[in-house]
């Protein structure tokens, strides 16, 4: 049952409301939870989806969508490739049960991405089977978005090594 | 799949930790947001347990345990009465989910009650059905004891309108 999972993870967002004034820090304080939850999640999810090795970009992010968000979240977004280069993808979640019990932000809180911790979930998973990826809120319905979208953008191994210089 | 509740709730123990030096304080705010989780909680379980009006208080601790527990935890407590009066019960959890992920409290923390969300869980549950009761943890495995054990205290009317006073 989710939730008592949805709720919790409420009251969590609103702790760190009252923790931090400013939005942005909310949000980069849920992606460094996910991080921290992701690499630890990924273990799980290896012995319970009994998944082979992805061969490409393309296969990973529809194991992420298919696999990893219907054990976890219990819904299937659908994905699409956003660039040529294929390391661009978007999750698209036309429902996301995280936001159940919330009807809309509040007007003070309005770059808020309240569910941002998904994002350091999927960022740490993947960093712990060796893949660098940048995850971002690129819609939100809380937000008024007619949908919501989760952008993922892997990081090709020169970028990566870029990144690190 | 709870694995990804049971890290996101250790991140909002750690966040409190990190907010309050008291593990008192800790245990009081995870006590009131489990309340305000309860309060809303009770209409998904009404709705979707179908149970009947519990006619006594052992009937209501039973149905805690077995239906409840069972449906947002996984887990089963078992139940029993530990006073004359008929109003104390203990759930008594062999497992314990939440904790699935926490090897130990650190030395520093340990007046900390992991898990007392679920007793303000449970009380403020109760409230929303006009049951006013006290919800602790009596023992916890975390802290070294053999079960985990949350008793439940069911403030008779008389006692409740003293309490008031």
């Amino acid at each position: 049952s989710r939730e008592l999972f949805v709720l919790t993870y409420g009251a969590l967002v609103a702790q760190l409301c009252k923790d931090y004034e400013k939005d942005e820090d909310v949000n980069t304080c849920l992606d460094r939870m996910g991080y921290g939850i992701g690499v630890r999640l990924i273990d799980d999810f290896l012995a319970r989806s009994a998944v082979k090795k992805c061969r490409s970009y393309s296969e990973t992010a529809d194991m992420i969508a298919q696999v990893a968000f219907k054990m976890y979240l219990g819904v299937t977004p659908s994905v699409s490739c956003s660039s040529a280069a294929g390391n661009e993808f978007s999750l698209i979640l036309d429902k996301n049960p995280l936001v159940d019990f919330v009807e809309e932000l509040p007007a003070e809180r309005a770059s808020l991405c309240y569910c941002n911790l998904l994002c350091g979930v999927i960022r740490g998973a993947l960093e712990m089977v060796h893949l660098a990826a940048e995850v971002t809120f690129l819609q939100d319905r809380l937000k008024g978005d007619a949908v919501t979208e989760i952008g993922i953008t892997f990081l090709r191994k020169a970028e990566d090594r870029k990144h690190k210089r």
